[in-house]
């Protein structure tokens, strides 16, 4: 298969998408990126990579993190986890308090904001270092040493952070912390703010399409714990787009407001686009409509 | 492979769930089900079909048919339907009105109760008969013309049918329906209550395995259609449990309250359940842990 | 005290209130009415009524007339309506189904749409003709034979009202209905579809000044009861606007989307004014305006 | 009027009550209250103040220092006070957040948590020490030097704020705190933490009841504006239950969970009771039944 081929064919598509949306405006080093920005990496199982535009550039992961955190979490405490996060759709914007407050604290999935705190809660309470922990598996996986947490981002993600504050401490009340708040919206911070590129992502995610196995061979998940991450991505990992998103794309992936998105090929491999321009959703416009093109093109789904 | 000891190797497996539920109590008719009884068939792309139990023994369909109304109205109207329903998760009980007040009159889903009413009234304008057009589709693709609505069924799902008399005139207030109330409900409650067995539901659902085509050859849904169909199911298909069905069974579904549940396994075939008892959120306990073994036992999954 | 003199200033400071708002449009009859038109009444507890503007020309009551079933079914059925209905302010419009649905089936308090539809229907159990029981209350008490319902506006009002056939089949699902959906819309939307005068509603409102006693002495309520009934106008008469109508006007009132607002001077007498254009609440715009200045100009208050 | 007396009667009959209720007990120093505990005091409007029980035992104020926040912010910053917050009935338990999301901030009324919480803001704002400015104004109005704050408790509050915490966070990320979270936290728990007896409190809130005057004479608030804190007690001031407590009370009042409870008679005077045993919306048990036996036995109401 012509991989290189495919990627200009589908950035060539994505382009003539007749929007491009907005930048996540809520802290200045996010707003100040160009919508119109582009980056898409495509790797296979057997660790080739492909490239098109600025897929080496890096960019704020945001949300694609808690990817990674569930992962790490789920590898390192196992099914434990599920007890104080769920795994259904929200049904809401990715920030609402509504659903956490008519579920006592317990987050409906582990990619809404709420849930995001309580896997990083866990991943601290397991490694010591969450953030850390993140990274270096980042840094591993795509062999790239460049990968770390843009600490300006993360201190305006900090000082803009009331509305993660209040989750934070609704969640704390109601006993499901186990690690003070101040910790542990810390380390959500540094996870976040973590700058990566397309092809960083891409291999960092191909576990999930290896069914569970590390770059090096050593398996991080079982066979059907990858599964179900995968299932999880499918159903949740979009914000409340997660329907409208495997409809289009039928692909399992996570989203963040940075303008990267990140899906899955069960048995095939990974993609990574990236386009700062998001919807009102909160993602990436053109990092959709590139998705939506490469399976249209390909056929690819899990369906 | 042989499907017909994997059958019994998945019943026997089911069996031993610790648990039986209850069977649905809202209508009498429904209530007198054993929880215990249990049936499943598995139907192959080429049109093999094996069955162990009760399978094929009629049971009320109930949701189960919305899969087909869905399937049918695309068929014949196309995406001008997604105007007049959404396909997100609810995140809220299949019969909520919540959603429907802050979401002016527009369901959710496809699946849920005010979406498959909304989508009735579409079909009931396409075809002219609603709850025909499924019984007749059921029929052919299953080859058993005994597939009929059982009208004590019906009328006493329109008796006790308070709540969904609610839902629509909801979404009439907004404007959302096309027909009248009254006719609208007729043909829901006709085509919820239509009964059938586990071996004409998994051949019915063959053409989602199929890519859209159905037992005649002849195509129902483009193959992109049917893939689509699979992600809202996938997504929406069982009630507010979908992320939990997803992530244990890893299959687009659809469930009823009836205790049937019909999967997909895209390019393999289709299975359907059936046991009455339910666990809290609708779903037929015996049939999701069958399914659940069946995944386990053979490592299916779209993921 | 010169009442009349008092009126016509009121009559003129209201005037001078910035906008006039918008007819209720939501069925013809109703949308026709100028919003411009004004009358208002004062009664005085020893009978006197005094008026100013179209203070005699009948208008539709609607929702006002809610203040009259809840104290003829206090009146015949006693304390046991409040097992059916709440008595706490809704904070949410006077249409919601969300409370509803999380409170089931018991809606808040007698004065949003869905209590109104229990206690029509209490009345109508009490009473075998729950508008006929208004209708001649108020020809009693305001010595006015020509009030009555207008049908024109009843079956519009029927025709349009798919949101409370919606509340009426969501009580029903919960069991708190004790006549048939269609009986209870039909006397539901009788009594509010009465045309009556300010004058005849001053009257008819002069038994909540004289704590319990009608026009001929007659007791309807204990004192306490009257009281009682003032504290839920205060708390709950005019929709979710309760709490500003409280610290602007400090008087017990009900309000129609007719444009009539009925307020209460414990002990003193009554108010009532009409003119058709409503605030986003629902209520008069110049009616709140005109009792704004008349409590502004004598002091009147609860408080 | 035998004022005396007629305590003693109130308090017989209200300790007939069927139930005591709990103490509140989110914090140690409030749980280990009895909650057969009751003093009762009553001023009238010159100044005499009579007492039964522990009517001088100091106890913990908590949410009746709301009542003189909100006073002291209207009297030192007027109308622009209602820009950060309404004076609508929430509808909804004191400490929900999903109102506050919906309403983008803005709190419903000065009595819910979330609406103290701005209240204590601009009091801040307005005088540099919000929990100073109310325990003086308690302490020259009773002429009580030792009202001051029990700063065990407010460290417990705050050890214990998650759920504050949370709302503060969540007001100020829609920019409706003008001082940094920790600040406002701190003297809102602080004048909660105020201990004070049903004597201080009675007196305190005299001003009330003569239309704004205070002891010495001095205005603090205009007439209007007296008025209109009555409302917002009457509609606001007993969290959910505020419908109820003017249906069986009738007067203006303001609880807190350490189960004090001070009531308003317009022109007459002011009740405060005190018995630490809550009912589930957080209002005093003796508290409320011993007002409803006096409201009874006097036919004191407003209406």
């Amino acid at each position: 298969m012509d991989y290189q081929g495919l990627l200009y064919d589908v950035r060539d598509s994505a382009r003539r998408a007749p929007a491009r949306g907005r930048a996540a405006d809520y802290i200045p080093a996010l707003a100040a990126a160009d919508p119109d920005a582009f980056g898409m990496a495509l790797a296979t199982v057997d660790g080739q990579v492909f490239g098109v535009g600025d897929w080496e550039r890096p960019f704020s992961i945001q949300s694609v993190s808690k990817l990674f955190t569930l992962a790490l979490a789920l590898a390192e405490g196992g099914d434990e986890l599920w007890r104080g996060v769920g795994r259904e759709p929200s049904g809401n914007p990715f920030n609402s308090l509504v659903q956490l407050e008519s579920e006592h604290g317990i987050p409906r999935n582990p990619f809404i904001n709420a849930g995001a705190v309580v896997v990083t809660d866990r991943l601290l309470e397991l490694t010591g270092d969450a953030a850390g922990a993140v990274r270096d598996f980042l840094r591993a996986e795509s062999g790239n040493p460049d990968v770390a947490t843009d600490a300006a981002v993360a201190a305006s993600e900090a000082d803009h952070g009331h509305r993660n504050a209040a989750l934070a401490h609704f969640i704390a009340g109601y006993g499901n912390l186990r690690n003070p708040v101040d910790d542990v919206l810390a380390h959500y911070y540094a996870h976040c703010a973590i700058a990566a590129g397309c092809r960083d992502l891409a291999l960092a995610g191909l576990f999930l399409a290896r069914h569970g196995t590390r770059a090096d061979g050593s398996r991080l998940l079982t066979r059907s714990e990858a599964k179900r991450i995968n299932a999880v991505l499918l159903t949740c990992g979009t914000y409340d787009a997660a329907g409208d998103f495997a409809y289009r794309v039928g692909l399992p992936g996570k989203s963040g407001v940075g303008g990267g998105v990140l899906a899955v090929l069960p048995g095939r491999g990974t993609v990574c686009v990236w386009s700062p321009g998001l919807d009102t959703a909160g993602n990436s416009v053109l990092g959709v409509a590139a998705l939506d093109a490469l399976t249209t093109l390909t056929g690819w789904s899990v369906f």
